[in-house]
């Protein structure tokens, strides 16, 4: 497929298309603070550029992308855009219902947000399959890359680390000032981590109070882990997997 | 400004911004049925690039675009998503209000998708006016293009017609095939009209039912007007139009 | 028809009418200040009057008055009822859907608010199609007056100004203390004017904001306009004009 | 006072009014089947001339009336106009607060429509004086009424009964058709009873099932009670009683 | 039936309950100060327990107790929690909602929390019989307890007075520190009152603000009436009483 | 703590447990089908247990058990109740801020309902850090018990399997009939997997669809897993290891 996004089609097109598949994929992302090397939309850009890649591969239409996510905790640093969860459900739930009324049937939303973006996004996805009776599945990166995390020499997934900023500097390396990356000390948590690959509890995620993230952004403003690790090849190693994942995930649905 | 978009700056680029300056545009577009001949972003393509050459040129930030909008009675055709106003206004209020706390104070929200946008904007602009006490005003391309569409040769507002086919014609030559343009016999109503150069009713504007709109999608696919007249040099002269008005109204904000 | 008010008539008398019609006029107002010179009702006394005649002269029933719009630019001055949007859109579709529940399939919503009602009751005038698949209009004076009122000697469209002090000098002469009228200096503004007659943006109007509302209530105590050039006579004339204009619209349905 | 109704006031009368007075009567009503004698806004002409009579005696003003209320049982016929209650919990709460804003302090929710508005007023009324720190107090003929109806020979509270239809022949006579009246046979209920002289439950109340309502319309045409004994003169002195005892709940404020 | 409680039971057996007999009750408590002598579960403690020995009398199965209910004007003593009445309207529906859909038809609400819970449950009870055509009936204990209170030689009701102090101490003797209950002085109010037996007003209950319940709080620590003469064995016949009136309402269902 | 039930207590006793702590257990289950061999309420004994023991060993109070939880999967057997998110969210939220308006600044959510749970509780302890200033944690035993379940010699996380049979044997043994346990063959999902232990995505769960339960439902009657290998003994060390856990979340907090 030449061009696998949604809004570059004419309605013949997308008649067209659903004559034959009814899969599409939703790129989420976000715009937030990624610390002073990375730019704000970096969630949404990697989201928007899996599910454009992988669409192309499979032959399946993306939806246009959805630039604003849930980001509370972020809201510490300026030109962060945080929507509450109620309102971001009922917009994909109605793209989705949307969608569904022409005929598409089988959804994958693409999460460039990580686990900030999940809860949310789980509820839209259950009340879409209940309401509407179609098939929603998330594609997360930060799970999805699990594997593959430790082989590159990466650290644990934080925030505007050496993963996600690997990932835009082959993506978008005009938009990476990677000579304003900061590292911070890893400090363990007991019990709670957010990083999939952690021991304890890596589910009953809480968004960082805004205190916490005061903290945060004074000392490395903004990013948790070791972006100055951050390097495009890796970075292009790691997509073309989250790619080839998408992918497996679109052809098991 | 080389960059205006704010997705693509980093959060200290927009804290130097903000020492400046405190405006922002917003463009808002929908993703719906534009006839055989144009694609389902025409709206959102339309108003990101009026407010990215009027950001540009008068050195002022862009919101990412917002894709989706209000388009119950466009529902009838396939790929078209339309969402609930409430949605789209809780939406577009919690932007404002997430900028407004980081310092921006004037918005104004690019309406790609003329009139039946209006009524949500409306609403979200006034709720942020007196919750926030920010200034946010709407431009709407169908009201400022009024003095040069008959200057032009065209004829009324409509549907994909050949207003805004010109225009695209001009941004995204590739995504229209004018070739499978069906333009429509005017028929005059007594008392309403959408169009801003009509001489009745232009304001209580309601949209077609869903019968009304079965008809014109069986007649000519979409279209009201007469898309086969388009021009991509008149678009040019329209766009250029347009993004001088745009930055009049930022400049007399 | 004697009294075309719904709540003056008995269920039996509604049924009857059911049996021949299936039109109902939905007069909508607000309680907002008028300036010194007229009272809180004004809006409703207009819209409540056009139904009721236009109704009587068409043999088409009336649903109750409903008193209370959205003015929250007008809470500056004291007596101000201003309801939120979404609580008025509700209610008027539940109207609506309890009176198309009983078979009435073609509404008019006549409004004596002007455009800071517009915004809700599209949305509202939008649902009931959609939803209930009847077919709804609205009524609104200040369009359907732009022909005449340049012929009665009248200025542009302001608040509490000399056109509608003109139409409630005639129906309600005892409410309306011409002596206390105080006139403003039209200020001609560059791009927007919600006056009908305007060549400029008239349709993406945002209520003032209280900031500029405050301005006017300390110059004028709330009017916008030349009140005290009202007139009962031409009032007269202005409101046989929208009695007739009303009466097109519903013999058009 | 010669007019009470705030409507009927410019701001200015209503600014001299809160110099001395902080009190507004908000009288709250219905449009819905009064069986084949009474007219559907019953109630509302009821709760009207209670407030305008109170009023102008103790020199209260009166909000304008609201003509809708919580119906859902008398759907069955055919006129009724039912809100959900969350609407009307949202609307009259918002009546208050614009009041509230403008220095009216305590609030008497004359109710014209029974027990049936009761639960969303009490929430209303609740949230009001939480949110707000005004005071609320409700008044309901049916409970204000217990003694003398006894005294003037009516049997127990029903619906279009001779209670309420006696008291429209005095105040709206050319309205009531008695001779179409229907009497209804009372059949008693062993635990609860909307009636107050009650002696067991008068207070869990919920109202009928559409189901039972069919019955009652195709028995009596919707009245419960004994329409046929209503007399003007009678009407008169409950009537006189209800001015009173509203005189008196507004004097203990 | 040795366990009438629905969360000790498994589907099968529900399923088996299900093919003779379509009656749950549904006990509705709070979480509010009882005055220093009485734990914040007395309202939830009755409710839990007159369900369950009317349960197990009838063979009648007992949905899990509800310790939440509306108690804006309690929290001014420590421990209380209140819920917003649209929350616990759209619980209880829900709760009712998802019983229908396994053939459950008939409901009975028992309330522990009296006159304060009564709003919304009969807003959820009518919204329950209107959209999922069931029966919902709400019993109330101020209200059934009506003739035998003044047998008991008990005054009026109040709060955590005599009445409900007396059933506590025979359900939950342990908990009940009478020893540090506090008298009020009855001070009569002329047109209101929630003690059902009185002569006026009884119905147009709307909660105490908070000044009023601080002044409550100070005098007797929380609660209004003679909590001192609470006795264990009143309480007993008082429950038994209760207990058998719940049978009656189940019997005549 | 003798009694950690803060409905056990009068108001003083919390007041004199404020002087000294500020944290407080809020435990979440579930009424929803656990297979042939247990109880609908498993999910709610197991949280209720678990903060009982753990706050009698800490002397921390213990919010009263909310018995309902977002089941929609489950829907299919009969007995289950299940709650939209929304108003799960909702509830959780006021309870925790009326909690915090007395002082309560610090709370365990203990969540019985594993991973269904987890979205509204996510977006409820999100909004209450957000707006009240409080912190709030989630204990979710699926997570804490990742460790020993491999050492008991239990297969993966699923429904009603050995694991919460076996807690559930432990803790209520006349509740569970161990010989109506089916066991189901285990069928290995390449991506997804709802189990912690599971290497791919253990994250991105949505509730499976009404027609995936209804094939668990046919085959199993409803559990996942191999309940036949419960046993009480193993079920004791789970819950110890449990408590101990939800020991070190409280002391860490």
């Amino acid at each position: 497929m030449a061009v696998p996004w949604l809004h570059e089609m004419s309605w013949p097109e997308v008649e067209a298309y659903l004559q034959e598949k009814d899969i599409v994929l939703l790129p989420v992302g976000s715009t937030e603070q990624h610390a002073r090397h990375a730019p704000l939309g970096t969630d949404t850009f990697i989201a928007a550029r899996l599910a454009e890649e992988a669409g192309q591969q499979a032959d399946v239409v993306c939806a246009p992308p959805l630039h604003f996510g849930w980001s509370p905790h972020h809201m510490v640093l300026p030109g962060t855009i945080s929507i509450e969860a109620p309102i971001l459900q009922g917009l994909v739930f109605q793209i989705v219902k949307s969608l569904a009324h022409h005929g598409f049937r089988r959804f994958v939303l693409v999460n460039g947000h990580r686990i900030a973006n999940l809860p949310w996004l789980q509820l839209a996805a259950e009340q879409a399959q209940r309401e509407l009776g179609v098939r929603v599945v998330i594609f997360d990166p930060a799970f999805m890359q699990k594997e593959i995390v430790p082989a590159l020499g990466f650290g644990k997934v934080g925030h505007a680390e050496e993963i996600e900023t690997s990932q835009l500097m082959h993506l978008r390396p005009e938009l990476v000032r990677i000579d304003l990356a900061v590292d911070s000390e890893p400090h363990p948590q007991a019990l709670y981590e957010p990083d999939p690959n952690f021991a304890g509890d890596t589910l009953c995620y809480v968004p960082s109070t805004l205190a916490q993230m005061e903290r945060v952004a004074r000392t490395t403003g903004g990013s948790t882990g070791q972006p100055s690790k951050a390097d495009a090849a890796l970075g292009q190693r790691l997509h073309a997997h989250l790619v080839k994942r998408l992918g497996q995930v679109i052809s098991q649905l």
